[in-house]
This record gives structure tokens, sequence and C-alpha cells, in this order.
């Protein structure tokens, strides 16, 4: 190999512009950063330019990028078998789905695997669906559920308009008090309402015709929408009423990224269904599946269910499971992210926002966060895109590879975060704040 | 570790029936065969018994088990970069890309890449959708494109019925002469039929209301129906006529299985966009995509295509393609599975055909062949499922996993198969023909 690191870089530029067609976006304009490698919290292209990955990627990377735990669970499983049939047996697969119904309610027994997040989703709503012989599916306008075709009509920002291709999907407003939309000032109204909204929508469209309500514990890309006091608890309470099954999508909130196993946890909830993707292996190698209470599994013990996928439990991903969660056992991994959370991300988070008055709001837990960017304080009115480029582009300028969506950024490092690099990460988001962003 | 290997198979046994919930299946019956691992064309459980897979599990590992450049591939890449947003570039997942588009017509010079087939196929009924702002997909009701909520719609076949949530789903004949829906006796007659069948449907919804026309290019799991002479092109015609998209789905039937590296290189047809998965790194890490034409990849330069995946083009997805391809090529695989099926199977399949009277048909190429089995041959009926199922356990003590569909075997082992291999296959499947079935 007679290539410099930098023509490597350039190597990855050309061929990425030449044949590969991206995600959410016009392809004309991409300038992708080269990504190389990494290790616990940093990325780094080629050439040796470092990045502190505070996105997680697409907040996913729970474990921090090559966790040499999980590396050898994956290269050992990639010795003896990568893939197998669903309809086998695999001991690496039952392992793995052992000890994810270890972490869920005692009445969950069951997983079935998918490929990710969306598949996870499709197949909980066919669950749901099968289980009451009812159609019609209740989610959140601020939401995402991934983008297949049942999916991504159940979410519900703006990637379900330009994919509106099914029926049998409602949409209604989930609490989210900075930008009431119940004229409420406090949590406690903001949840009191926001279950009244979610009744009167259930009943105007007819309690017996819904099957599912299917809620992101914490909405993450719609803005980390913490749900107040009593929220989820009045939805449980809802679903048990009109006889509908609640499905909660763990897909980005699970698996430690709150400071616990389980978003839903820290709530007085337990759903029927729960979705996972992202922090189960950290997408070291694609997986995602459904956590089944014993109630709906046994509706399958001798009727068929009418859902499958080539790639369902598959080994190496499996196996990354396994090493994951025994990882993050091991190394207290869910301790850290909750600790980070409340003794350097809060109180750093909160400095920040009374230093700038670009942030309108902080919210989060764990290593979830995000910070509201408004223009103005007083009227919420959100920042532009252009600032919000801007910010971005002077982050990585200092070595910050942030997530941004919409007006904000979502503060979302890995749960092996340490301290230092939260107080590294927080002074540079302090310089660029401090910028003349016009 | 104290465990005997059966013990082992055992424990793989219980976890799986306590904890895994199984794809297409009601769940208490089942009784799993395990699978531990596996080399070549063979798989093996814990306590050492061997099986010839000629089911290429799913019809997904044209390159064998376990090939050891691949996993070479996956184990190198696992050491550098395991997991990273599809937003950045990655010098692997270029190397991918450049490798699938040379395969493909020359016209075609991007790749979207998803988590399997199912997503690739939602993904260009996406892009078929906004490149002709129509909303219609045709499809043939023998077909199998995926399970979710699109992809499930647009499948043809019993999937489809249980799942039908999602409007813009046409469903239409196909060819198939052994059970011609239009009263063919002859190749010739079954295509002319088939594609004047095909118009009358186009005319009858409204050419002005189709996005696309989505076909396998030999539809698989509904029994490997090889188009007669002239119908692929005969599509490609109508769809040119009423400026309709024509997507191949190359799933199943891609990356050598045929003998070819796109099944669709033996016919006289080029589509506007191919979906892929399984054979492209045979199912060592889940993947899929679309390859795209230059005409609608155009498209999104400056438009945003609203569509994507966390894991789109995964980095061990990724090298395990450029491992299974770059090998594929130095080994010959792709010729092999044509000379395999040219001089091993057609003529012992033909044997076997002519030896049983329950072998009502034989259709194929490559590695790609299906048996229909018929309780009379001139009345065609299908055997029983407990015939099918009575010979699937004979087929299983004799040492071959088979891949069974209804009233059908499809002989479907991976393109690294050998003469021996095959001669093995066919004196058990012949010995097994032999026995009292009824």
């Amino acid at each position: 190999m007679t290539d410099t690191n930098a023509e490597l870089d350039d190597r990855a530029r050309q061929l990425d512009r030449e044949h590969v067609f991206h995600s959410w976006s016009a392809q004309a304009g991409l300038a992708p950063l080269v990504i190389a490698s990494g290790r616990g919290s940093r990325v780094w292209d080629h050439a040796g330019n470092t990045y502190l990955d505070f996105s997680s990627q697409l907040v996913n990377t729970n474990i921090g990028h090559q966790h040499p735990s999980v590396i050898s669970a994956i290269t050992e499983q990639a010795q003896i078998l990568t893939t197998v049939a669903p309809a086998a047996a695999n001991l690496t697969r039952g392992e793995a789905a052992r000890r994810i119904v270890r972490r869920a309610p005692s009445r969950h027994n069951k997983v079935f695997f998918t490929n990710g997040g969306a598949d996870a989703n499709e197949n909980a709503i066919r669950m749901a669906r099968l289980h009451t012989g009812r159609d019609t599916v209740l989610s959140t306008y601020r939401s995402y559920h991934g983008n297949t075709g049942a999916a991504v009509v159940a979410t519900g920002d703006w990637r379900r308009v330009p994919n509106e291709y099914a029926r049998g999907h409602v949409h209604f407003f989930g609490p989210y008090l900075y930008r009431s939309e119940f004229w409420a000032t406090t949590p406690e109204q903001e949840s009191e309402r926001a279950l009244r909204h979610l009744e009167r929508v259930i009943q105007s469209e007819g309690a017996s015709s819904i099957a599912a309500i299917l809620l992101e514990t914490i909405p993450g890309t719609a803005g980390v929408l913490v749900p107040p006091p009593g929220y989820l608890a009045g939805v449980r309470a809802l679903a048990d009423r009109y006889g509908i099954v609640l499905i909660l999508d763990e897909v980005m909130a699970g698996f430690g990224r709150t400071g616990r196993w389980f978003a839903f946890d820290g709530y007085d909830v337990e759903p029927d269904l729960i979705t996972f993707a992202k922090g189960v292996n950290s997408g070291y190698v694609p997986a995602g599946g459904v956590i089944i209470s014993d109630e709906i599994a046994a509706d399958f013990d001798e009727t068929v269910f009418p859902g499958g996928l080539t790639y369902s439990g598959h080994p190496l991903a499996m196996a990354a499971i396994v090493g994951t969660l025994d990882a993050m056992d091991a190394e207290g991994i869910v301790e850290n992210a909750a600790t980070i959370g409340r003794d350097h991300l809060a109180p750093g988070l909160a400095a920040l926002a009374e230093k700038h008055s670009i942030i309108g709001e902080v919210r989060g837990e764990g290593v979830f966060w995000a910070l509201e960017l408004v223009a103005d304080r007083d009227s919420r009115e959100p920042v532009s895109g252009a600032v919000v480029g801007r910010l971005k582009k002077e982050l990585l300028a200092r070595g910050l590879l942030p997530f941004t969506a919409d007006n904000r950024i979502h503060v979302v490092p890995p749960a092996i975060v340490t301290a230092d690099e939260v107080a590294e990460a927080l002074t540079t988001y302090d310089e660029v704040f401090s910028l003349d962003l016009s």
C-alpha cells in the first residue's frame, strides 16, 4: 500500500461521491466527514484528525466505539458461524434473548429479532393488530418509528409526509411543555391536558378501532421530550380502559441511554410490547427486535405469526448483543450514564444555558440531552437552519462531532463517556456559543 | 466448560423455546434443528450431527458457510471500525459500492444500502414513486418482496393477506406455464399472453397512475419460476411505453445463484432499479440495497431523498461484501454455479423426474432449482403438506438439509457446491422419493 493517509481520505470521499447514495439528503451538495476508525468516545479519519463523538453516530454507540469485549465476541462468533436461518435453533441467539428478557419486566419472556428499529416497530404493530383484531395505530406527531411502509406512516414528523401510502394510522399531540399544544404552563397541567387530548382522540376515532398506542418512551429525534409526571402512567391507564396494546419504542432511549436499562424503568408504566435496536449492541452488527408480553406471545402458540425476515436472530448480531450486555453489566456502564447525567451534564448544560441566551431550554437525563436553540427567549422562535449549520461547522472545526436536529443540538455521547470528556465538550460548546453566529 | 456437546444442543433448544419468537410460525409445536457451525456446503450441531445444506439457509449462503476470506474481511474490519453513521464517508463502504456497480449495467452507478431485501424494495418503491409522481406499484401474485408495510403489500403470496394495511398496490399474474393462468400450452404462448394480461392491467388501472412494475427476475420462494422467452424484454417494452419504472428484485436470484452475477444478465432486459441482499455477502452480516440508474439518482441531486436507516452502509456488512465479491471473482464461484447447474443438477434432476412420478416438473438454472411435487402427473394436483413434511423429515434423517415451500422442494445449494456433493444429494433425494410416502 503506497497510499498516504491523506490519499485514503481522498479516495474515501471520491468513492462516496461516485457510488454511495445517502439517506435523507440531496446528493449534490454533500461533503461528508470521513470516519476511518474510533475508540471509546472518539473517532478519526485516515489523516489523523480526531473528533470527540457527542453524537454517538446516530445515537447508537452507547458502549462507545470499538469496545474490546464486543469486538472479541463478534470475531469469536465469526470463526464459528456467521449466518443461520431463523428457523434453526442457535445457542448464541438463545443467550442473547435470555439477556434481553432478564432486563425487561417479568411478564415479558420472548424476543422476536429484526434487523433494526423500523422492522421492530413493524412487527410490534403487526402483533398489536392481530392481538386486538383492530386496525388503527395511534402515535404522536413528534415521533420517529422508522421508514418502512407501516412504520413511516406511524412516524409523525416530516419524514412521514412524502411516504404516506398506508391507512390505519392516526396522529395526536404528545406533551411538550416548552411548545405546549394545550396552553399549559406547568408540567402537571401539560401532562393532564395531553392525557385528556389523547382520550378525546381515542373516543373520537372510536376505541373499538384502535389496536395500539405506539410511543417513544422519550421521543428522541423529536427533541428528547422527557415526559411530564404522570403522563406515561396515564397513557397506560387509557390503554387498559380501552383495551389497547401499549407499545413503547425504546430504540433510541433504551439500553443505558437514560442511565437506566429501559427509559420506562424511570416511570410508573409497563408496556405490552417493547421495541429496541441501537443500544442493544451499539449497532456493532445490525439488530433490533420486539420484547413480547406472555399474553401476546400466547396468541401465536397455535396460530402462525405472519412476519419474518432472513436475518432474524443473526449470529454475529446476537454475539454482539451478548458481548455488549455483559460488558455493560461488568463495567457499570448504565450507572456511569446516570452519574454523568446527574453530576456533569445536568449542571454543565444548565450553566451553559445561564450564560448563552441562544439556549431556550435544556432537557434530558443520562447521556440523552437536547439544547433547544432560539432566536429569542421570550418568543421562543427557533434559530434558523443557517445558524445550526454554522454551529455544526464550528464544533467540527474544534474537534467535536455534534448531533443536530431542526433547531437543536442533542448532547448524546456514549454511555461510557468520562467526566473529563464532558468537561472538554462543555468548553467547546461554550466557545462556539460565544461566537457571533448571525 | 463442563457441558458435553449434547448438553449444549439441549441448552440451545431450551433457550430457543423459552425466549426466541420465530418467524412465520405457530410457536408451540416448533422443534428447531440446532445449528452450531458449518463450513462450505455443510452445517452441524454441537453433538456432531452433520447436514449437507441444500437450502443455503434461506437461499443466502451463495459462497457457502464460513468462507475464510469473508471471515477475515469481517474480523479485520471489526478491529478498525464496526459502526458508522450513514452521513459519514467510509472507505470500506465506497469499495463495496464500487464492486457492486461494476457488475451492474453501465448506466447504474450509485448504491443505496439497506439492512436486507425488504427495505431495499421499500426504498426502490419510494424512488419510483418520487421519480414518476405516481402511486401504484404493480407486482405479481406469486412473489415475495419483504414484509414491512409497503413491501408486504407489494408481496403477492399469502404472506400479504394478513398484512394488507396499505393502498397503491395492484397484483397481476406472471407467467407460469406448468399452472398457466392463460390457457397457454407453449412457453412462447405463455409469454405472449402474460404480456397481454399485464398490458390490460396497466390500461385498466390507468397507465398514468402506475409508478413501478416490481418483479423478481426469477420468482424464488414462489417456485423458481424461470420466465419464458421474451417475457422480461416484453415487460421492459411495456414499462417504456407507459413511462413506468422497472424494478427487478434480485434479492434471491442475484449474485451468482443463477450462474450469472444478476439473473437478468441472461435476458434481454435492463431494469431501472435493482434490489439486492442475501448473495451480495451471503448474509454473513445483514445487508441489502438498491442499485440506482443515473436518471433516477439525478432526481435527488438537489432534492432530499426521504428515506434512510441507521445501519445504511454498515462497515462490517460492507467488509463482508468486499470479501465476498472478491472471493467469488478469484475463485470463479459464479462460473461454478453455472457449470454445476448445466452439467450436474440439470441432468441429475431430470433423471430423478424420469424415475419418480411424484416430480411433476423440474425448473431452474445454476444452483436455483425447484421440484414441483404432484399427487398425479395428469391433474398436476399438488402433494399435501403432510407428504412434504414427511419428505423433509426423511431428508434430514439422511443428513440433507432441504428447502421446502408449499408442494415443492427447492434445490438451492451454495454456489460453491461440488459435483460430488451434488451426487450425494441426488442419491439422497432418490432414496427418499423411493419411500412409500403416503
